[in-house]
This record gives structure tokens, C-alpha cells and sequence, in this order.
């Protein structure tokens, strides 16, 4: 693994990952819709790339051994646009690396791929899928795209269903479902230098004292997170109760699986 | 229910089951692109509409109790065709399905969408998706997408991977996945009037002799296919014998799973 | 299997089963608190008991191999009630059997001690406890009862989760639930002869159509069901269609689940 | 959650727990047939109530908005007080909570209602009923009597089989299944302030090297127990080496499997 | 398939065979170390072979497409002439097997190899092996081998648990093990021509009332037992009952079960 | 526990072991076919058998309390030497075993019993048997044999999968397999003075990164490994990247998975 892809690496967890991604210690180029918040910094590799744009894709997945596929709509939004990045976009990504002999994708789904199950049920690699968002059901597409490449092409897939990555937990449910961004970093790791990855689902969340996930099932990988949210647990201390059984309590997708149809 | 709608039913599915429509005792509105070929019976109620077309479907589901949705790509082909049928369009469908109060839906989806397991497992509701093409990717969205309209607004779809439903199997592996029109018809007749339906994966198969997925987890349905492909053995008595490792005889996407990416 | 007890036997699956009960070519012994509607035929032999009184229940239970348990409260009602029959009793039942030598027991127990489970949820031998009212609450205790007599005494019990014993299905429900007082005998007829018994829950059910409950996991019986609420489909095919979502409906209950707390 | 009651508060557990229950925070009211030994302390709230007595029960659940339920007989003992206090007198309790408003409480169960499984298995929430002694059988009433109220009334119940919660094991068994008070705390304030109890079942039991019961399933609690009886190891280290087929080690109910019906 | 050889076609499950074997349509070689019981049938193919002696097994493999493996010890005897016979033999026959080419096997093991499940267990193919004798694990052996074989060379074979192979049931346990030679030769037939084979294990058992195994995971095979020993039921309407606590009834390997280590 | 004996002690993990067995505080029997590399230590109690010789193995099973049967060829090696040690030397063993009274063995089984199971499926003690050699079917052998044992005789066995013990990992794969000494030696005295052992299967690993086998079915022993691969990282850190394809890497017996049929 000497040059590796990060896409979205403007977004949310790219903006958090940037500063430790060195750590990797390999060749790191970097990719979105447009420049990073404040600009790239000196040493970084950046490349401009439209997802849905195959010829730019292309450009940027040139000469990698491995993608971090970040990039796309990571919340509720519009159908037409979540088709155009999500669907349409996730595969044109993996297109271009199966055309350019990409190895490895880390495929960033999210945790409203299962939202809609109940938080006294406790998930593993293979539970069912219960979108509780459209966005949701364009994970579920991309999921489903990766097990293709894996099973028809020999791509191996990271599919990680990341719960909340931020840098601390920003309400009661990210208690259970907060993922700090060096467990997300060593996972990175594990995914690029493990001697086979295959095609596994892995919950993207810490050691949290609530666990929704149990992912013993892909602990070939030997990725172990290190962090807890016990450490903010004095945020929450004084929040007013919940009712169990509001939707967004009751679900694990909380607030989405909770929201109406999203109108524009 | 009073009024169904049938999508795709100038397609192959619909070309056999529209003459024994009628014994369901219910309205039936039939729509697709085109004209079926031959044109439409005397007693038929046509419909033309494009899935991509918001208007057009919206127009045709309107007043419809129930929804056969049979429309959409049915096999591989250009990645750029599917996601706009079958991913933009199906979204299209529900939505308008949503909005006109529709309470039931038949999704068909397919076989394909699992063709990545081996022919020695046996799958039943809960297996994993393992999708063995880009139309079989498109088909997981869809399913996910019905689970959606589910969990969300209580719209009940019956999700059936359909096996290979044609007047006779065509090939040997048929006689493990055919489906006759009158065992479809019945499963379509239970759809519609069962007292609750909820979401459930349903295989659409008869009773043959070879059996790779198991239908018990929706026992509750009340359907039992009657027909079985025995009745054709004679016809592959002489084949050829396969050779047991050829991917197509591997897997149960047959040559779906054998075949390249699709190239135009 | 020279004599057996049948308790219960003035109550409605006693009186459906009474007049081909010879069939079973045992001495049978049959009891309730009162005398059976319209009096004993010429040839059974009748004996009273009330289950809550131990020295009743002692004298009926002498000399028998085996004990039929029908008697009990058989519905919903106030839960002093159900404490003093259906708890207090199953009790002094089993003590008697125990003191007396009993090898066998068919304990009648009831859907609703699953009646919480949704109706599209296939539930075997193993599912979880569920019940829906204090009655099946209490038929939880004698299901609990039957096993500690097993385990400690190896006294076999037939636990028979009862669907609905009557002539034919009374409303549309029990299209799914119904059992024929045929099946019923022929259960009791294996129950009573067979090699070895164990402490078995069996589901009381007829091959219906619409199957909520998988008996496979006791097929080392060999009892299998010959009859089916098919012939009496005709007589619901006119049903007004009921709300899915009604918890009538929803749960396998039926009734029960949706009821409120028992009021006298 | 203000005001807290608890039941049995002069049993063996309630005992233990008094001197820390001030940590929990709340208004506690602690509630016993008798005074406790050596007199309620100052500062204590007691209520003297019979379980079996509604016009008791429903004076001290009043206001409260959540109930620790460690009363009724914790052994075996005669079958008619078992079931006048542990099945009667926990119906009692329930109705007391509904009919009063309250949202949570916490069943003290057993392991002795999964006493007659073989140490050698591993059991979790989903393991089969198999009591090992008419108090097992009563707890296992209890047990589906707080599914009832959780299905119908959404009643919240923690029910916990407790292991051996003392100050310290008493026999080589207990090296497996004691439990500390501070981990028992946790428990209670776990169950307390959880966002979402539901109806779990959990097993009472500290972290000890050799474990029987798995609570991975109810993870989305977050309580950990802390303690672990190693810290004990010493005591047992010379201990006679016991015969493994031995009813009392082969079952994990220990004596109360190996020994015969009560007799008083 | 143009060339199959039998071993042990001399023995009791050979000599019920042999007259229907023509039904195939395939040339038989029929082996054994001795000629049969009144010398062979005019146009049957005899080669005599002891499958302890490798030139001996690799002259009657040589040019054979499958091998029906029915040589070696069938029943409980002396440890080292099952070692011999059934352990280094069956080897043997693997190994020639290979170097000749040979595709598919069918590896004759017995239901000895889980004799010591509970008869009320309902086993499947993935159930824990739990011999009942040296002969048991000797196939257990076998099984072992046929799978490494698949695995590292592709070689197919049908793992069958043969329950008891006779005209007719023997004894009352027979009536659930029982396989007509039909059967038999149905499944045969089945496993030489099927698509693809792999490596199943099968129980070899009709379609009897009492079932104690279940076929279902290897219904891709096309098999379904035709017969049934209900018709067998007379003959066992006035046995002796059983003791339900008689090893040789609590355990699937009856008398084997029961029985102590073999003494010569 | 008094006296054990331990086969095999001049092998590689007898020699291993041996300096820090006493640390059992047992009287420890060594033997072996040869004297130890380099001679006994004086203190040690050394006794030359033969496996495969039954007065040899009588001999050194007298008066013994438990066995750790260490003892056979331990890697892939010509068939006939391997029945000759492993299958008949087992049975030689475990009847000696049986003869003199011992209650319980360890026997040293390997994960090449289960070694064509792919790197990515979590193992654990109901996985089927999937052997990667000849010496893996032998294995196979012997860990039917002491569950014939265990439920025949009550012969306790603990089946010890063992990993890789060796002092530190030899090679990528072991960083997953590694077992340090230490760590096997406390499953020793764990599975010498457990109240119950049964017949266990556990797989012989210690708490390394990448973990491919789930132990907690077996949390009943207490046995937690201490050790962890984790200190040796560094010494793999530059390692050639491995082909995720490659048979050795696939598979979790690595190298014996790969490797064609043994020849000499």
C-alpha cells in the first residue's frame, strides 16, 4: 500500500481524520467537490473530483492501491440528488478503481443502513437491513455494490457502518453510537495492511459503555477500539429523560427513523 | 381491494399472467411504456407511463388499492439504463404510491439479487443479499427501499425473488428455479387478500424437485405453490452433463454470476 | 397405557372429544367439577373433582398411567380465578400424578401463552414466552411446572400450546389456528404410545393453509396433522377485510392481545 | 425518577443494599412485611406492606415512579406460601404499579429458573425455562407476568436472575455465579436512568472467571459489572475436590437441582 | 457417468441393491472381498478386492467415473479390524480414487456416528458428531476424509447417515430409521447425475411418521424419500411398550448406544 | 488430582512445558518414545512408551489421576505412519485410560481439524470439522474418540485445538494462532482441577490481535488467556504484503491448506 484515495476528504470525518492521516505512513492523496475549509494544507496531495463525473474519477483513482471512499451525501436530503451521489456516484467510484486495479475500498455506509431496529437488539455483520432514510437505502445500494465487486471482481471491501464520528458525542444517543477519530484511524489501518480483508461489515463505533454492535464476527481483522464516551459521560448527566418510547428513543437511526419523508 | 394497478405488463411476466388476470375478481389497470405487443384486449384497461416519469406515474397509481409492480429492467445491462429504471424509477413508484394512500405493493425482484451463493446453500428470508450483477444491485435497492416504506409509513410489499418464471424451464438449471403463472397468480391473489401482509421476502417458485431456497419463515401468508418442474424432466433427461465447477453451475445466478461486467 | 385420566371432560375440547375417545382403546376415566351437559353416556366413567382440592384430585388420579389435562379456566378472567385453578391446580395435579406414580401427562396449554408474537413471525418449540393475558400467564406457570417435573421427576409431559379445538373455524383468525378434534386424538394416541415422549412443546394445530407455528422441531413424535381449515375457506370468502394493523390482527392472539386488563 | 420504592428491603439483599442505596440519588422507600434487623435507620423511609394484600401494595407503590422488587420468598420452601407470595403477591405488585402510573421496575428473578441446565452451557436471554424447584417455577410466573405488562401496558421490567449476591461466595459454586452490591447498584441505577429499558432479561452476576451466563445481548443497557469473585480464589484453593457428576455440580441450580420435592 | 463402482457388494445393503441396480443405466463394477452368496448373476461385472491392499483397490477404481462406497465393517466389532478395514481401507479407496480420476463418491457412513443424540433431538447436517461405538467414530473417520478430499481436490462426495437399510424394520426403533432399497437407489441415482454434487452430509432414512432427521439443507439435491415405514405399523401394534429411559431408547444409536465397549 | 501423566514430553510443547510444570504442584509422569534432547532433569519422572504398544502405554497410565496427551506426530506425514501414531496410539491411549480408572485427558488436537475454514469465518467449538490434511483427519479421529468416551464412560476430555505454541510466532499467520506457553500451562491446571470439565472443545490461543476463534462457549472452565501476540508486531512490521489469495492466506491452516497430498 504505497498511495492510497481519500474521497470527502472536505466533509465532516475527513476534516477530522486529516491532521492524523501521516500516521498511516503511506502516500495520501485527497479528494472532494471542492477545496477544504481554510485550504489544503502545504504538504497535502489534493484532487478536485466530482463523484458522478466518471472521467474525474478516473483521474484521481489513477495509481492508488487503495480507496478510503468517504465522499457522497452523508444525511437526509433530496432523492434526485442522493441517487446522483450515492447511487450513481458510489458506482462510478468503484468502476474506476476496478478499471484502474484498486485492491482495497473502505465503502463509508452509515449505521441508518439498520436504523429502524430497535435498540434493545443487538446487531452484527448480519442483520437484517432496515433503512429509516432514503439516504439510508443509497447505503444499502452501495453495500450491496461493494459485496458485487468482492464476489465477481476479488475487490475487498470494508463496508463500515459508522455511528457517530465526531469529536465528542453532541447528544444522549451518541453515547452509544460516538466513534472517536483515533479508533477510526486504526481501523483505516487495519484495513490497509491486513493480510486479507474480504468483504466485511464493521460497526464504526468505540468501546462505548451502551454497545448496539457486536462486531466479534470480523475480529479476524484484529481492530480493537480503545476509546469510550464513558469520558463525556458528565455532559449528559443532567439531561432531562427520555420517553422510551418516542421513535427516536425506540430506533436506533434516532432523529431519522423518527422524520417524516424529507420534504424540500 | 378493488382497483390493482400492474406495472411492466407488456413484459415477459406480465405477457403470461395478463390472460389469467381476471380470475382475481378485482380491477385491474395495466400499464407499461408501450403497447403490449398485439395490443391490448378488448377488456383490458391500459395505461401507459414511464417509471422515470413522476406525472406519469402518479397518474396511473392514482385510485389504485394495491400496486403489482413487475416494471423495470429485468436482466443486465448498461449501468447508466438500470439506475435510472430501476433505482430513480422504483423510488418514483412508492413515492407516488405514498402520496395516492396505496397500502399494498408486489415488488418484483429477483433471484439475482442472492446469485452469489453457492447452489449447496440453502437460503430462505433471511440470508444475505449477494447480488450477481448491477441489475441484481438495483433489485437490492428496491427491497431495501420497500422495507423503508415499511418501517416508515406502514406501506405492506410483498418482496418476491422471483426465480425464472416462463411457460417451461429453458435450461437445466430451471428446473430448480422455475415458477409457473399459476403458482405466481395465486402468490398474487394471497398478496393481495391476505389479512396482513407485512413486509416478508418471499422466493417465487413452484414445488420442484431440486429446491435451493426455503419459504417457511412466511408460512403465515397461507401460499403453497402447487406446480412443479418434474413434469419437464424428460426434457433435460439427455443433457449434457455440467461440469460442477463451471461458475454458472456454482452459484445460483447461473450465467449472471459467470459473466464479466456488463459491457455495451 | 391401561387407564388414563382425562381432566376437564365436561368442558368444550372434553365434550368435541369424548365420543371418540374409544377409539383409543384405553380405560378412560373422566372428570370435571360438574356433571357434563346432558349427563354421562351409559358407558364412561365419570368422576367429579375439583383440581383446587387435593384429596379430590388424589382419588380421580389412582391407577391412572397417564392424565389428559383439559381442566383448568380456559380464557381470559378475573386473576384470583385463574391463580386458584389454573396455578393452585395445575399444581395439586402434578403432585398427585407424582405421588401417585403418573408417568405421563398431556398438559393443554394455549396460544396465548405466545399470543404477543407477531403473526408474520414463524415460532417453533423455542420461541420466547409471550403471553397476552393473565390466562396465558398462567399457563405459563404450567408449562414452567411441567418441565421441573420432568428434570427432577422424569415424569413426560405433552405440552400442547392448543390453537382452536372447535367443530370448524368461527371467525377468520383461526383459518390459521384451527385444529380438528381428529388431529387432537391422534396427537393424544401418539402422545400415549410413544417409545419415549420427553417433555415436548407441540403446537395444536391442523395443516391450515396459513401457518404460524413450525412443529418440526417434535417430529421424532410422528404425529403429523391430516386435516386443514381449507374446506372452510368458502365460508370466510366474503369477510369484510380487516386492518392490518388492527392488534387483533398484528398479534397471533388475536382477541387477547388486543383486550385491555380483565375487569369484572 | 424521584421517588423509588423498594420491596423485600429487609431480606437478604435489601440488607446488603441499604447502606449504598444513597448513592443512587433518589427518594427511596423501602418496604418489608417486618421491620429490618436492628431497626430502620434514621434517615430511611420504611412502609411496612404484605405483597399479598392490594390495599398494602397500592398505599406504597403510590407516587412512586419506579420499584425495585426484591420481595417474596427467595427459596424453596412450600408450594401454597410460594404461591400466595410469589405469584399472587407479584400480581399484586404489578397491578399496584399500572393502576398507580409507574414506568419501571426492576423483577428480582433467579437462576433458579434456569437451575436445570448443565453447567457446560452457555446460557443467554433466549435460553429455554427449566426450573430446578417451585420457587424457580414461581419466578418463572413472575418472569411472564412482566412481558405482560410490558406487551400490553408498556410497562418497563429489568428482570434479573440474580446469581448469589452476598458479601462474599459462600461454597466453590459460588465462585461462578456471585455477584457483588456494587455491581448490583450499577445495575439499579443502569436500569433507573437508562433512555430505554424495555423488558430484558438479565443475568445477576459479577465478572468472575468462570462464567455460565452471557448478558451480551442486553449490551445497550451499559452496565459492566466491575467486581469479580477471583479475588476469592484463596478461599476455595484447598477445597475437596467434588465429584462432577454430581447432580449439584452438573446442574447450574447446584443443591436445588440435586434435591427432591420439599417436604415440610 | 459412465462407469460406477460399488464396494461391498457382497453385503446386506449390496445384496438388497443388486437386482435394481440395472435401473441406473450405468455400467456397474460390483467389489467385495469375497464373491456374494450364491455367486454372482450372469451379466453382472465382479472384481474381488480387499481395501486394505492398495494394488487390489486401484485395479477395480481404474477407469470408474464414481464409486459407490459401501465396503468395510458395518457394525460394532474389534477395535483393530475396524482400524484396518475401516480406517487405513477407506484411506485406501480415497487415495486410488484420486489418482484414477475419480469425481464422486458416495461415502456409505451410518447414523452410529451421531448415535448418541437424545431421540427427541432433530439433527441436520451441521450436527455435532457424537459416535456410539468404535465403529461410529471410525466413520466419523470417514466423514473427516471425504471432506478433506472435496476441499483440497475436488473431489465430490454424498456423506450418507444411513439409518437401516432392510426389506423391512426390524424392530420397533426401525420404524423411524428405516430406508427402502427405492430409496436408497432413488438417492443414488440422485447423487451420480445431479449438477453438482459437493460434499453433503445426507441422512439415509425414508419418509417415515417419526423423523429424527432432517434432510432440508441438502434439498438442492432433488431427493425426497418416496417410502414409508407406516406401512410396517401393524407389525409393532402389540409390542411390549417401552422404557422411554432405556438408553437404547433415549439415544438415536439405540442398542449401540447401550451397549458397552465391544469385547471379543 | 495427584498423579498425571503427560505423552509426548519430549516434543516440541512437552519441552515447552516442561520447566514450568511444576508449577501445577502435581506429581508429574513424563514420557515419551526417546529420552528428551539433552536427558531428563533430575528431578523428573520419565517413562519410555510406545503408543501404538499397549502393555507400554498400560504401564505408564497406572495410577494416574489425568493424562495430557501430548503425545503423536504433530505435523503432515505418510498416512500409514499417521494411522499407525495417531489413530490406533489414540485408541490405545484413551483405552488404557479407561481400563485404569482415569477420570480425566487433555488431548492435544490441532486447528488443522478445522483448517479449510476461510480466515474470515469466527470459529468456535460447534464449527464443523473441516481438516486441511491427513493429520488433520487423524485429529478428526481423535476428538470423536474421547466424545465416544465421554459419553460411554464419563471420561472427561478437554479437546485442545491448539494453535501455534511455540515461544514467540514464527511467522504472520502465528501473530492470529499464537499460544504462549503460559497460557497453555493455566488451561492445564484449569482443566485439572475444574469441578466439571465434561468434554469441552477450546481452541489453544491466547489473547492475540486478530482472533478467528470464539472461546466463550467454554467461559464455564474459567480459562482466560493473559498472553498476546501484540509484543511481537514489530517484528512482522516490514513483512512483504501477503496475496489475500493465495490458499495459505485464504485458509486458516495456512500452509497445510495449500500444500498438494503428502508424498515421500
Amino acid at each position: 500500500m504505497q498511495q492510497v484515495l481519500m474521497t470527502g476528504a472536505a466533509g465532516g470525518i475527513g476534516t477530522l481524520l486529516r491532521p492524523i492521516l501521516p500516521k498511516l505512513g503511506v502516500k495520501m492523496r485527497l479528494s472532494d467537490m471542492a477545496d477544504p475549509d481554510g485550504g489544503p494544507a502545504p504538504d497535502e496531495d489534493w484532487a478536485m473530483a466530482d463523484l458522478t463525473d466518471a472521467a474525474d474519477v478516473a483521474r484521481v483513482v489513477e495509481g492508488c492501491d487503495a480507496i478510503l471512499h468517504f465522499g457522497g451525501i452523508s444525511t437526509e436530503n433530496r432523492a434526485d440528488l442522493i441517487h446522483e451521489v450515492n447511487v450513481k456516484g458510489t458506482y462510478t467510484l468503484y468502476e474506476a478503481a476496478r478499471k484502474a486495479g484498486v485492491r482495497r475500498i473502505l465503502f463509508a455506509s452509515t449505521n441508518h443502513v439498520i436504523g429502524f431496529h430497535r435498540r434493545e437488539t443487538l446487531l452484527d455483520a448480519d442483520s437484517e437491513v432496515r433503512p429509516d432514510s432514503i439516504y439510508g437505502v443509497s447505503k444499502a445500494y452501495g453495500e450491496a455494490l461493494a459485496t458485487y465487486y468482492w464476489h465477481k471482481f476479488e475487490i475487498e471491501s470494508l463496508i463500515l457502518r459508522i455511528g457517530s464520528c465526531f469529536p465528542e458525542p453532541k447528544d444522549r444517543r451518541m453515547m452509544a453510537t460516538w466513534m472517536s477519530r483515533e479508533d477510526m484511524l486504526r481501523l483505516i489501518e487495519t484495513m490497509l495492511f491486513a493480510p486479507r480483508l474480504g468483504c466485511p461489515v464493521v460497526y464504526g463505533v468505540s468501546d462505548n459503555p451502551e454497545c448496539w454492535w457486536d462486531n466479534s464476527k470480523t475480529a479476524y481483522l484484529g481492530w480493537r477500539p480503545r476509546d469510550s464516551s464513558a469520558q463525556f459521560a458528565a455532559k449528559f448527566a443532567d439531561f432531562e429523560p427520555e420517553d422510551p418510547n418516542d421513535p427516536a428513543v425506540v430506533y436506533q437511526g434516532g432523529g431519522f427513523a423518527k422524520a417524516g419523508h424529507y420534504e424540500d
